[in-house]
């Protein structure tokens, strides 16, 4: 992002403070000293960044458990003018908290946002059999929810939150570790209003949703085909229903590389002339800076020379 | 379904009455007259077919609006030994409805699960814009909330229901057609313990869950060639992340055709030698009775042909 | 060939008068009342190109029965900068002829060239079983050796040429219609020294020879990938051995299309990119002026708007 | 070949003794002491083994300068019943012979086959830049030539032959080396009449002769993706036109592996589904003995574990 003139100021994020979402945009370099701007739901978000009320916002895009967060994902491919400028990976961990002086063996119900929820269920199941769930709609909106909407008492015992939720609350935590995997990520990316592609990073990855021609099973082998004999690979194919009828897909799908990568703009191209439908959703700096592998036919070099190459036998010079 | 000779005498469902997943189970012949266990929540309705408490579970496995229904995918591709035996398709509309003599005006506090709430909230946004979500469990709990725990006072003041929610409770309905798009279908699938396939209809699906052999894009191309230089045309191709790190997926399946169609075993064998794991989900009949379009080079007739020929070429008869 | 301002003026071709290569020479207009050199052979031919000393040459270099004609697919891949200028088909047609007086049934040795002796062998076996071959190394050459070379006796009792032969010698025609297949066709090319390609007739073919990059089979499958991907049929593919060791070979290959058409270009970049030896043999009118059978995915707008559309999403223009 | 209970006893070979493909014969364990048959053409050693009179017959298939030898590649696509049974190679060298006493530089005329004639070319051209070239029927045959048909004088004063010629005629050496490639090779097969297929060695090729469905370029893309679906390997690939009309071709392909490997079987069983007409030429031990390179994942035992995995879910039983 080093290139941009002009960083984003404002940030919308999934507040309250304290969220994995804030935690991605504490890993923003730009975002430090600027104004962040909490929301309550990843609609108001990108709503900020289309009507200019903030210049960029933090997303949660994919799960390594989850899979993809389906409704982003249908956001990105539906609201015109979105470009995502950059990609965070927070780690999921998550704490059991309650109000100071609960015990564990007293907690019955238990507030958590569902995707944290079932990332605990073993957990839950194991020690709390008897726990009863009651949905939130954030992770840190299960630790308000201890306290009840006036400050005072609720139906609640215990939440499940991140790591740090004792610093905004006044909370006690029973238990650590309840996710079931402990490699788990979310992976957020940073989205903004259609800037200009950056320099490319050398480790990028360049984000599309494509709808299929039609129907036919053979359509996507084709469109697949369209990276491969440009020797681009994918880190993500996911498939998303249109919504129209039962059995039409778009696809979400991040390729290795960037756009001013001579053989990703050639499967864009390729994409682009395939399909009736292309978002491009952004060439950005791979959170994981592993650099794109690919055999030397797909250089850069290699398609200059072809086109020199072609240049010349149109024009009839001697080879 | 016609052929099996001991239909499932119990069949649990995601209750209680009321409920879309009851309506499925209303389309199958089998289970008129038999025994129907409403129960709370996916896992349980899976568990009781493991444990062998029910014979057949109904679960919504896709939505043409929001897609897979992961958490079911991920049971299938988990639990073993599950089969699908039946597909059924059930249009997604939705009834606002409220305590008798609540007026639309009145309403601020919407009570919904939030699939629903997602696909009616154009709708909300529109009539209601002050209104508040609070998530329920399942669209018919939605509606028992406007009665409290207690059968009393709530914070609730309207439910977003499916038609015919009057038949259980004293509601009335104050809109209908909330749902977004009047196209929508969810479908489910009755689920077994490893039943024998049945005969082919005709018209019939092929559910699998396949995992690729490592990570490359190039991967997905060779699975999707294994069912295209066999003709078999797929009608869903979904990716989950399998959960153990971050850019690792599973595919669910559904293939045109049945198990013992021969294009379809032999795609089937094809993935199986290919892939490090794959989950048969069953053969069973299309809820759309769409028959397989095939080119007649993936007859049964042809490959008896294929196999008669190289029997005879091995043993060196004339031709 | 209407788009060249001057025209080839010296025209080398596979002599004497009366051979099918003549015949495929009377077929360009340009060639009227221009210099026309019989020569003795292929090499003799091409060299006259190289060398300067004809403008073109005309060759033979498909055979509908006998397939490609070998030695001078390798002198294209071999010999640079040579360029394909125009096509044309000419019928395959025997007529057995002797010296005035013979006849039929006194014929014992028959001149003929062997591709020509092959395609009238059923003929000769049927009629003239106890003949005897002597190969000639043209079809007139086999009727001049009725003369011998003092122009007195000879050997030889009845040749097979092309129809028409008695124009040029004192013969008489004891059969016509020799030929197993009446439909067979030779096709011939008019060579040039690399001209700027023409502009496209709206019927084109584009000729190539093309190394694999290693020997694996897959190389053959990426390399036809290269053209299907943009919708580019081939009208021939033959394999022809490098020559350096057993197991490597170069493809000769006929594309429909015109370079100056997009997605001919295109996969020709994706070809040169991909190949470690490309040789480019000319885009030239198709001598049975048959168009292109192409989706309008792979049109030229196509093209050209995928390529606005990149440069805007690369400039981050609004949607 | 050591399986075969009961070795050919007559071979026929392209005679007369010292051709190369007599050399060929020689490197046949099972042919020393048997009946060897000299014949003048390809046609009649493979009617020897049509009519029974030879039990196999030896001939020339592949030559690495110049590619297939379209005469043999076509008989065996045409006459039905023919099988190979061994593969085999000869370097191709030559020598020019004269009658005794004759010294280089008297040499005008210059008898070869037009094959060898073609390879030793460039050694002509720069030694005898003055030759002529008279067409002969076989190398030996050149060689006879200097004697004429009488015993006595000829036109013929030198002739290009095989080394070791003058084992059988009363020549003298005047060269040695002129073929351009020292490292070119003729490939050999041994044909016989329908013998069931031997057991594999280990190092096997399986040939084929396959038409396509049609003359679309995606079928020939089709065709290859069954033997790389089964990661099967070609080692030729060879058009060969149809012959009833321009634009039709066969494809004569040597896949690595014998037909009793899975992954073989398993593509011919795709190939002949496919195609309207394959040609099973046989599976033999390779000339080189390289074993083939294949994935585990095209090993027997995936073969034989996917089918019991597959009778297994269709008889549902459990995992």
């Amino acid at each position: 992002m080093s290139d941009t003139p002009n960083p984003p100021r404002r940030y919308s994020y999934l507040g309250p403070a304290g969220t994995f979402t804030e935690a991605a945009l504490r890993q923003v370099p730009e975002a430090a000293g600027q104004e962040w701007r909490p929301v309550a739901n990843l609609g108001e978000a990108l709503n900020d960044v289309v009507t200019g009320v903030s210049d960029a916002a933090m997303i949660a895009i994919e799960n390594s458990i989850d899979g993809g967060v389906a409704v982003a994902q249908d956001a990105l491919a539906t609201i015109p003018n979105l470009r995502i400028i950059g990609e965070y990976l927070v780690p999921v961990r998550f704490v059991l908290v309650a109000r100071p002086g609960t015990r564990l063996d007293e907690v019955e119900v238990v507030a958590a946002h569902p995707v944290a929820y079932g990332q605990c269920r073993a957990w839950l199941d194991d020690r709390l059999p008897e726990h009863r769930h009651l949905p939130a709609t954030s992770n840190v909106q299960a630790a308000a929810d201890l306290f009840g909407e006036d400050g005072g008492g609720s139906a609640v015992d215990a939440a499940i939150a991140p790591p740090g939720i004792e610093e905004y609350y006044d909370v006690e935590v029973l238990a650590e570790g309840l996710a079931e995997n402990p490699d788990a990520v979310t992976r957020f990316v940073l989205v903004s209003r259609n800037p200009p592609v950056g320099t490319p990073s050398g480790a990028d990855k360049t984000s599309l949703i494509v709808e299929l021609p039609d129907d036919r099973a053979g359509a996507l082998l084709d469109l697949l085909e369209q990276f491969s004999t440009r020797g681009v690979n994918l880190t993500l194919l996911a498939s998303r229903p249109i919504g129209d009828r039962m059995g039409r897909y778009r696809f979400v799908i991040d390729a290795e590389g960037h756009v001013l990568d001579e053989r990703v703009a050639d499967a864009l191209l390729g994409v682009k002339r395939y399909s009736p439908k292309v978002v491009f959703l952004g060439s950005y700096p791979r959170a994981d800076r592993v650099a794109a592998t690919t055999h030397d036919v797909h250089d850069d070099n290699r398609f200059r020379d072809a086109r020199d190459w072609l240049r010349e036998v149109i024009s009839g010079a001697e080879a």
